[in-house]
């Protein structure tokens, strides 16, 4: 036997033990449930992958409301795509501008607090099988919202409704409360290069 | 002034001081160029973030091209709203399943000269504005690929076009090589739970 079919012979008999290892796992898997899932972390692709998730759910016919709870110019790209199918998502950016560009802590709690009502109509709304309040967390660190009021709202969602918070920051008892959780750590940033934003990447 | 005027007020002057550090550095990042961008870790989101940013650049007329190195079920969501936009984006799945599925050495690495020959190609095309290489690591992790080559490769692209690659375990040199480099981390899991794959979900 030579070498390189000795090495494929080897391969195979790996790739099957590892087969079957995930078969007997993926066996165990058979709830359904819906998700509260947050992306947090100092990283980028917490909302972009929340997006992304919007895209895949509204693929399987699936209605996605989303809450952007900080406006900034950033969703400009996927606001094209989203627009061109809504039957399927809402989009709203109920935010005013990032905190430092308002300088006014009662109107953005009141912006918060206007952007959860919207949250909550969503999470209520039976037609909707995922609700994404991108930045959410963001608001939870000001104390912009009662936590114990968001964690209540979530933990109270219909069996088969999915939940997304993005956000930097996260609270602990909303990690706690969560059944899927992501943190976005940034290795290696561009802005550091004096790069700046660019169409199609950060907006 | 009141306890609340007065929170206001300070909170004004610490985001006054907040948006001008923020002008500052901003007017450092005028620098525009194609990113080398790298989703890794152990962590979701890595593909799905990726799928994001695909999303944001056909918003602006951006055109896009994806290879999948190893075709799971877990696209037929993003399928659906790409195959909308015909003319913006590419979604080729050159990967014939997981490698333990496979169970043949050379299938697989004859399936990523293919994929990878595609990524060439994206790139080579000046009509393609962002090239989405996923789960490309997973390849180079078991060598089914020459690391030079790839590296060579994307180094060599032209100085506007975006390339992502995906898929944990990146490795050092690609790293090195990248522009943005986010790593997933992985906090809470629902497999755990013993939940199972969900349409709108993991694909």
């Amino acid at each position: 036997m030579s070498d390189d079919t000795d090495r494929n012979a080897r391969h195979a008999d790996k790739m099957k033990k590892v087969q079957a290892a995930r078969q007997t796992m993926m066996a165990t898997r058979t709830a359904e449930k819906g998700l509260l899932i947050v992306h947090t972390g100092p990283g980028k692709g917490k909302s972009t992958a929340a997006f992304g998730m919007a895209v895949r759910a509204m693929g399987h016919g699936m209605k996605v409301g989303i809450v952007q709870f900080v406006k900034g110019a950033m969703t400009t790209g996927e606001r094209v795509i989203f627009d061109a199918f809504p039957d399927l998502v809402s989009f709203r950016p109920m935010g005013e501008g990032f905190t430092w560009d308002t300088q006014d802590r009662a109107r953005d709690i009141a912006t918060a607090r206007t952007a959860w009502d919207e949250v909550c109509r969503l999470i209520d709304d039976p037609d909707i099988a995922v609700v994404i309040a991108d930045e959410l967390n963001i608001v939870l660190r000001y104390d912009y919202l009662p936590l114990d009021e968001v964690l209540a709202a979530v933990t109270a969602r219909a069996p088969m409704k999915h939940i997304v918070v993005t956000g930097r920051n996260a609270p602990d008892a909303l990690i706690e409360a969560a059944d899927l959780v992501t943190e976005m750590t940034q290795v290696k940033h561009p802005f550091r290069g004096g790069i700046k934003a660019q169409a199609g990447i950060e907006f």
